[in-house]
Formats: C-alpha cells, sequence, structure tokens
C-alpha cells in the first residue's frame, strides 16, 4: 500500500492549516485557521468535512481563538472562548461530533480556571492536539474490528467519503478497508459519487486510488443496478450521529443505499466511532437535519444545470432506521441489533 | 397553462433542425441535419435524445440522405438508403423506437420501387413527417388514458426526461401531467435530476417550468428521502424498451426508483407508446445495454470531478424487472400485470 498520510487538519510549526476539500482533486490547497471565524468559514464551507473532521477542525478552532484571546484573566478568556464556541456550534447542525469536540474542550478550560491564562492556553492546544490523537487511534481501532466483516476477494459499496479525509488516518467507513489491505486482502470499491458535492468521485476515489485500492466510480442512480449484477459484497458508509435506538444520520443518499441493499440481501453496514453515538437523542426523526443551497443542485461550476426559477429541496442528510442496518462498527466492537440495549452496553 | 411547444425535431422551409439539448437550459441553439452522418452524430452526441424522439430524428435522418442520394434509378438510391438505414441503427443499441422508424422507413421505400426515384423522395419526405404528427397524437392519448392515474393536488416523481423534449407535443411520462393539468387539476413534480447527464433538471424542470408546472429538483440520492416524508404519491418514467414480459428499460437509475417506490408503498408507472414494446425480446435482461463514456461521469463542463485514471461504470439503461411495475400507460389505454397476456391483447 502506498503511504497515504493526506490528513484534513495539520497543525505545523504552530500554525493550523486545513486540506481545502472543496478544491480536491483537481488541486491541493490548504488554508490557514487563525481564528474562531476562519474555522467556522471553513467547516460551513465544507473546506473540511466529515463528522470526526469537524470535531478535530472545531478542536482547533478553539485552539485558534484561544491565541487570539487577551490576557487580562479567567473571566475576560472565558467570555472570549464562549463566543467561538457558540460561533463553531452553529457552523453545521447535524455533526454530533462538532458539539462533542467543543464540550470536551469547554470542560478542560472550565477544570482548569484557577490556572494562569498562559497556562489554560498550553492546555486547550494539548487538548486539540489529543483529539486529533485519539482519533487517528479509534479509526485504528475501527479497522482491526471491522475485519469481522470483511474477507478476500470481497467489493465494497460505500457512499460519500468517511476515509481519512473525513476523519485522521484510516478514516472510519474506509477503515476496514484499508486495514484488510494491509493484511494483503484484495478488496475492490464502488464509491458513489454522492451528488451534490460528489465527496465520493472526488474524495473516496483519491483517496483509495492514492493508496492502491482498486476503485470504481458510479453515480448515485447506478447503485441499483451494480447490486443486481452481484456485483456488491456488502456496504459500508461512515455516518454523522447515531441515535440510541440505531438511527443512522448520513449523508443524503445514505438511506436509498439501505434500502437498495436490503431488496438484494447485501448486508450495510455502518462504521463511527463511539462519539458519534448521541443517547440523548431516542430516534432519527428528532435529528434536525441541515439544508443547504440550492446553488449546490443547479449550478456545477458557475453553470448552471437548472432553469432559473425551479424549486430546489437540498437536505444534507437523511435518517436510516435501524431496522436496515446489519451492524454498526466502532473502535470497541462490532454492535448489532438490538441497538438499543447494545450500544449502551459497549459504551 | 403557457403553451410550450418547443419540439425537439423541426421541419420547416424544407430543412431539417435538431434542437441541442445538450446546450438546455443555458441555451436555444439548433443542427441543421443535412444528411445521414450529420443525423448519427446529433443522436449518439445527445442533441437529440428519448425513445420516441429518437425514431423521429432517424426518419428526418432517411429524410436527409434521400436528398443526397443520386436519381440513376432505384438500385443506386436504394444502396445509399441502405447504408443511410445501417449507420443511423448503429448510433444507438438500446431503443427499439430507432430500429422501428428505420424499418417502417424501409418498408415504404421497398413498396415504393417501381415509382421513379423523385416520387419515393416525396413519399420519404411525406412518412418522415407522418411519423411525427403521429407521434403527437400517441403522446396526446397517452395524456388523456393517463388520467386513470391522475387526481387532483397529487405529487409525481419522474425520473430523466421523457416529455415533450423526448417526443414530440406532451411526452410520455409527462403527457399525463400536461393532460391533467389542461383540465385544471393541481399537480406537482419532483424531477431527479438524473446523473450523468442532468437530464431531469436541464430538461424535464425547463419544460415543466416553462409550462407553469410546480416542480422542485433533487438529486438522484434524495428520492428515499422524500418519498420517505410521505411528500410522493405516485413515480411515472417513460421507457426506451418494454419486453414482451413487461419489464422495462430506461435510463441508468430507474430500476432503484422503482425498488424504492415499491418500499415506500408508491405505485410506479411507466408511459410509452406502444411502438416502444418488443415483443420479440422475451425479457429485460435479453436487452443489450449501451456503456457511454467514462467522461461523462468523472468530468464536468471541462473539470474533472474525480482522480485521473480511476475506474467508472457507465451504463445508459437498466432493466426494471416488470414485478416492479404498477401500471404502462399507453395510446391505447392503461396496462397491468400480468404483462405478457395483457400487452399482446392491447396490440
Amino acid at each position: 500500500m502506498r503511504n497515504f498520510r493526506v490528513q484534513p487538519v495539520v497543525y505545523k510549526g504552530g500554525k493550523i492549516f486545513f486540506l481545502d476539500q472543496t478544491a480536491l482533486p483537481a488541486e491541493t490547497r490548504w488554508v490557514e485557521i487563525d481564528s474562531a471565524e476562519t474555522c467556522r468559514d471553513a467547516i460551513k464551507g465544507l473546506v473540511v468535512r466529515g463528522a470526526p473532521a469537524i470535531g478535530i477542525a472545531a478542536a482547533f478552532g478553539m485552539l485558534a481563538a484561544s491565541r487570539d484571546a487577551g490576557k487580562k484573566g479567567f473571566e475576560e478568556y472565558w467570555e472570549h472562548m464562549k463566543k467561538a464556541k457558540d460561533l463553531l456550534a452553529a457552523s453545521r447542525p447535524t455533526a454530533v461530533n462538532l458539539s462533542w469536540a467543543l464540550d470536551r474542550m469547554e470542560k478542560k478550560i472550565l477544570a482548569s480556571r484557577d490556572m494562569p491564562v498562559e497556562k489554560i492556553q498550553e492546555i486547550v492546544e494539548g487538548e486539540a492536539v489529543k483529539i486529533q490523537q485519539e482519533d487517528e487511534e479509534v479509526c485504528r481501532w475501527i479497522g482491526v474490528h471491522g475485519q469481522e466483516i470483511m474477507r478476500d476477494g470481497m467489493t465494497v459499496l460505500t457512499h460519500c467519503n468517511a476515509g481519512v479525509l473525513a476523519a485522521s488516518r484510516y478514516g472510519t467507513a474506509l477503515a476496514p478497508i484499508y486495514a484488510a489491505k494491509e493484511r494483503g486482502l484484495r478488496v475492490k470499491v464502488f464509491a458513489d459519487e454522492t451528488r451534490p458535492l460528489l465527496q465520493g468521485s472526488r474524495l473516496t476515489a483519491y483517496e483509495l486510488l492514492e493508496s492502491g485500492v482498486d476503485v470504481t466510480v458510479i453515480t448515485d442512480g447506478m447503485v441499483a443496478s451494480v447490486m443486481s449484477k452481484g456485483w456488491i459484497d456488502a456496504c459500508i458508509v461512515g455516518c454523522d450521529r447515531v441515535a440510541a435506538n440505531g438511527d443512522v444520520v448520513n449523508k443524503i443518499g445514505t438511506y436509498g443505499v439501505a434500502l437498495l441493499a436490503r431488496a438484494h440481501g447485501i448486508p450495510f453496514y455502518v462504521a463511527c466511532p463511539l462519539s458519534t453515538l448521541d443517547l440523548a437523542t431516542p430516534e432519527g426523526r428528532n435529528i434536525e437535519i441541515e439544508e443547504r443551497n440550492p446553488s449546490e443542485v443547479i449550478r456545477f461550476g458557475g453553470i448552471p444545470t437548472a432553469p432559473e426559477g425551479v424549486h430546489v429541496y437540498n437536505p444534507a442528510f437523511d435518517v436510516t432506521p435501524h431496522p436496515l442496518v446489519s451492524a454498526i462498527v466502532t473502535e470497541k466492537g462490532v454492535v448489532r441489533a438490538p441497538y438499543a440495549e447494545n450500544l449502551v452496553k459497549l459504551l
């Protein structure tokens, strides 16, 4: 395997950089993050995307804000950081990792409130780095446990991008595939292009190809066709949030893939870190689904692809009901139904 | 209803023009057809597309060839026309209307073999015009019979474009919608954008909007999501070929829509002229599915949307097995299962 080590968030020489994923695969461009505002804009503009990566990005956004803060005392520092947290929290509503990372940073700051601000700033830096390192470790373990669903010669269909570019090393949905490759198993991948933003063709195909994995791009409308030919042995997707009952919120189109997999008798797996579990939310339908700009659907590279004035519906995510999920692969093991029970056991 | 009278094939002042559908909705551009070769290129390049329109286009391609031919005698004329027919027949492999129209032109020519070539040329012209006029009439009757499945306030999901632009006035899948509108029924439409070539957002949304029909564009991956919300009352699609058992070959993605409709208890209708029926083909799986250029999937307006060197699978059509088809709407009435029996009865 070629050593694909591009990471979505890089902290180097005291500077924070996000890989601009809106420009891939045509260009490898980096955006420097020096404030909560630049971080918020980057998350909102999908420079960085993917649930785990958004959590990491938000943690580094807090670090950028922490450096920005005055050093007069904790109250002033905390006021500044609280504003940064609110700003970042509002950047994308659906991914639970975002608020998870922000809450973790907040707790760390509040626990250190009696220390000098300079010391707290060091602690904030340490925590951001730790969140990223832990994510790498988590992704590695998702890959390890994911071997339970992998076998030699298999073909996996995936939707959107839940790979290295959506997390850190290995990714989530792609972690079992990368780990299988390292073990010497032959695995092929079909990547749905994932309209409107083409994370499948732009990002998943890119990182798999760079890593020497055999990957075929199809449009989202071809999923049923390739399944009916018997070409797909399993589907593996990442996710943005898992409700307490096992309902899965992921990129728009995931629910359709799950239904089509069920119709063809193909197992449908979700791979995600435990930080994606949201036990406070009983069911998927309780989760707010972000609607994005119509221009994502009806313009491409500035060219209109639909008549002006047409209505557009552009939800970023959909909900896959838990009965369609064959198993959830986490860093602590593979969970199967009944999810309401088994997810709690795992935690 | 605004009077939308754009036709894909226009014969005016003795000249043949195809509306360049690859440039819509940004530009309304016409391509003049003056030989079998220009016609073949236009069909191959999707300047004209949609099963009935391809049949009409091919008939006018034969007219262009007929004018090109020398006037020395029937043998020479027929040799020239036979070549034109073979050339046109090879332009797209899947639509049965293409060979249907070409065979009809051939029969007409052979039946007139004892006449002077000038007279045969007039007959060929008359036949091309007749094929187009008959198609208008056929589409009108599909709309009339289609009222059986329409009701006030309903929302229809359609895939690809099987409207005016794919046929002549009214179209096929959209004919029941246009006819319902004329009757004063309120009908809304969701149009799948239909990747890779976006016939849904570029063409269906365009002609519906121009005709004053309420239309919402979604990506192909959003179909399951809008169905799960209870927003869709019925699916209506056109088709390129119907096998003797009722299996339907249509634009890639149709089979997925049919499966998702079934999963949500939504009726799935196919609207097509009887010329689309291919009783010589027992089942859908016997039909050759055209594979198109990978660049349609991984480039957009010259911009790469996937890394260079990635594999691509790009079938133009898929097969929807007849058990998923709630009914087939034709110009002679609405056919339901068992199709093998009832399709023959209709003919």
